[in-house]
């Protein structure tokens, strides 16, 4: 088997300009040798449980430096040629105590919360932060309420998100407006504390967590996420007439910068070594569940690749690089320690591809390139629908990769079937046993295809 | 937003042939609001928890009946026009007391199997089937052995699922036959007990079973799935040149034929009444789960498409039933039923859709239907893009309505996302928590859409 893949191989290069229907063939039969080795002997849901059985991995904690050598090992056992921990200094954000809320109706019912603090949120200090509950759906409403109706109180951004949107990611980032600046334009009106509602999908009993972020021209006010159900609650009572009594506590502090590193593992590239496809995920995760769809999936779809080309002996001429950024969730500084070096080293970074869409079924590809790029890419979509993949669309690629565009790099992300993603997202249920095997290599197949295809014929 | 749709459609209707620019825009209009009631309001999710609370549904089996008086009460809440039990006779085959089973060294090792009797076998009477254990890959291997090599002993059909095929059922047709017609061909040469590898995708610990078909010109002998895991171990010991000593009872009796029902439910038609469009899954499910992706999901599903239509005050040009079919896992009988009694009334069967490849992101449908209706439904193929419907395939449709192929019906099934599929399939873990609300809806929002433009426009 190996042997006639070199032949068609090299039949391929001989003859790819002069002879493209054989070129196509041997492409397919290239791809498909890819696909196969991932389908039958992949390893990255292996890796995956064993990341997971660390524990979360957030930015700064001992689980996520135990992740880093841990999969700085999995590289090696992979075959990467070289590994290296590529140092950034990363947020240092810590939950602390666990947070307590519950709410409290005028005639005396009192809810208790599921709640969790929003990363890079402050605490409430020595003691609870208690208030009236505002309702709002909206900035707009926020504004028509003003000072004097949100000075001293509590605002609740009940945004949930919205069903109808088949892409979820487009609901996703609509709905989180509330919880990435929602906790400063309240302190913008003298709020004294913000409960979102969790983004999920579902109406369920989980926080779910993830970052906000405060301008600081406002003051920084504890912010804290609960559960849909409780979200849900919390309206029922206020569409009811009835006024509702806040309380929540929040042991969150913001310490320094500490260090940290990205996770690199490479193939030297035999023809085009100078030429670097980075494929990669983000290390890091939230402390509320094991990030195993978030993103464990990326980081060990992405060691799978080295894995798979390795195994095959396959040799492709561009050099392919996997990356396990960290600090995505909460700061992205990985991803600017690593364009910062690709600049200081003049590196030629041609292609980046990331997975952070969690371990589902592939789809396609959304791709950040010029549109004979986008052209080129687009005709090689007939030997990958038979995987699938049938989307390819300009759009969004990934927050770590999207650094690489101030260089030039052309950019993809691997689109997947996220119905499921956001009953999961940055919340407890993240877990190992949320992840499909045959989703997620399907996932790494379709990202070797692509990677493969560039490293072949360029872009 | 109920005047404006009902303006549009109205508009749709008069200008379709003149204007189908306007026709694609009112039809998109429309199927946008159909998919939106769905996925917004959609009963099918807590309409399949209380299905499976109930426990498997097992033709003949109280808990099929069950299932039969809660289903018709669903149709009823969704608001169909008439609901009914249609009578049909089905299989009764009984799994009895629990199966035993082990395999034992030559050097004395002894392993317990996890196995299941497969649906319609027989037992193995007071004692346990007790031989030597014969791992075959393929019938071409077995008559090789022959009579010599096979009588008296236990054959093993070792075939797993192929996991380079994309499309799963592919895999699961394939290595299906080792079940299927495995008991009967290796009683060809006097083998006296089947142990067959269960159709799974990965390697777990739970038997899958499934229905086997005795052929009667040979005797018919016990047959048992066991969980990939055991195949495993089986294939490594005997790999490594030690025997297998097989032992295992069934308690499994095929009993008389018992009276049973579909469950049926119908929106008459407004303009075209005597026009059927049939849209089903079936109600029968293994005993050894929940029956939830199979088929569960396709039962709420249908039931979906009769309260969507209702909620929204939609009435169909064409009368769309929802019909949900017993006894499709071992023996097909209520869609034999369901013919006879559209033969016998007249009717006039334009389109059926069945739901049968579990409850998960929809892909598109496979059509068995003639080229020109296949060219004019993939016309429609643009509307339904935006819900991720891309594959417009011909292949095979559904067990039940396969049986309409013989009054000239044009077919269809939805094709869902199957990966998972085989980690739950006849096992005991198809149950409820395995279903994803949203894929369950997303999957009845493209039945709906499908079976609407067949409603207004005709085939």
């Amino acid at each position: 088997m190996h042997l006639q893949y070199r032949f068609l191989y090299i039949m391929a290069s001989l003859f790819y300009f002069a002879c493209p229907v054989h070129a196509q063939q041997s492409d397919s039969l290239a791809v498909r040798k890819l696909v196969n080795e991932i389908m039958t002997n992949g390893a990255a849901y292996e890796n995956l449980r064993q990341l997971c059985s660390f524990g979360p991995r957030l930015s700064g904690s001992s689980g996520a430096e135990n992740a880093v050598q841990l999969t700085q090992k999995m590289l090696r056992d992979a075959g990467a040629d070289t590994t290296w921990l590529q140092p950034c200094k990363v947020t240092h954000w810590v939950r602390g105590n666990p947070e307590k809320g519950y709410l409290e109706t005028s005639d005396g019912i009192r809810h208790e919360l599921r709640l969790s603090a929003l990363g890079n949120s402050v605490g409430s200090g020595d003691k609870p932060v208690c208030a009236e509950l505002v309702e709002v759906t909206s900035f707009s409403q926020l504004k028509e309420l003003g000072e004097k109706k949100l000075r001293g109180r509590i605002v609740f951004f009940n945004l949930a998100m919205d069903p109808t949107k088949i892409h979820t990611f487009r609901a996703y980032g609509e709905s989180g407006v509330g919880r990435r600046s929602g906790p400063s334009q309240a302190a913008r009106y003298g709020a004294i504390g913000v409960i979102v509602r969790s983004l999920a999908s579902n109406v369920d009993p989980y926080p779910h967590t993830g970052a906000t972020m405060y301008n600081d021209s406002f003051p920084k006010i504890p912010a804290v996420a609960i559960s849909t159900e409780d979200a849900e609650w919390a309206h029922r009572q206020l569409q009811a007439g009835r006024s509702l009594h806040a309380c929540f506590s929040s042991g969150a502090m913001i310490y320094d910068d500490v260090m940290s590193a990205n996770v690199i593992g490479e193939i030297r590239g035999s023809l085009y070594p100078e030429e670097i496809i980075t494929v990669g995920g983000h290390l890091d995760s939230w402390d509320l569940g094991q990030g195993a769809h978030d993103d464990g999936a990326g980081c060990v779809q992405a060691i799978e690749i080295i894995r798979t080309f390795k195994a095959l002996g396959i040799h492709p001429k561009r050099t392919i690089r996997a990356v396990m950024f960290m600090n995505e969730e909460n700061g992205t500084k990985g991803a600017k320690a690593y364009l910062d070096s690709a600049i200081a080293r003049r590196e030629k970074h041609l292609f980046a591809l990331e997975s952070d869409d969690g371990g589902f079924s592939p789809r396609g590809f959304f791709f950040e390139v010029p549109d004979p790029v986008f052209q080129k890419i687009s005709r090689w979509k007939p030997l990958l629908m038979e995987y699938g993949l049938y989307e390819f669309a300009l759009g969004g690629s990934g927050s770590d990769i999207g650094y690489l565009e101030k260089i030039g790099t052309n950019l993809a992300g691997l689109n997947t079937d996220s119905q499921r993603y956001f009953d999961v997202h940055h919340a407890a249920t993240d877990r190992f046993e949320a992840v499909s095997r045959r989703e997620l290599h399907l996932g790494a197949a379709a990202m070797i295809a692509l990677v493969w295809l560039v490293s072949e014929y360029g872009l």
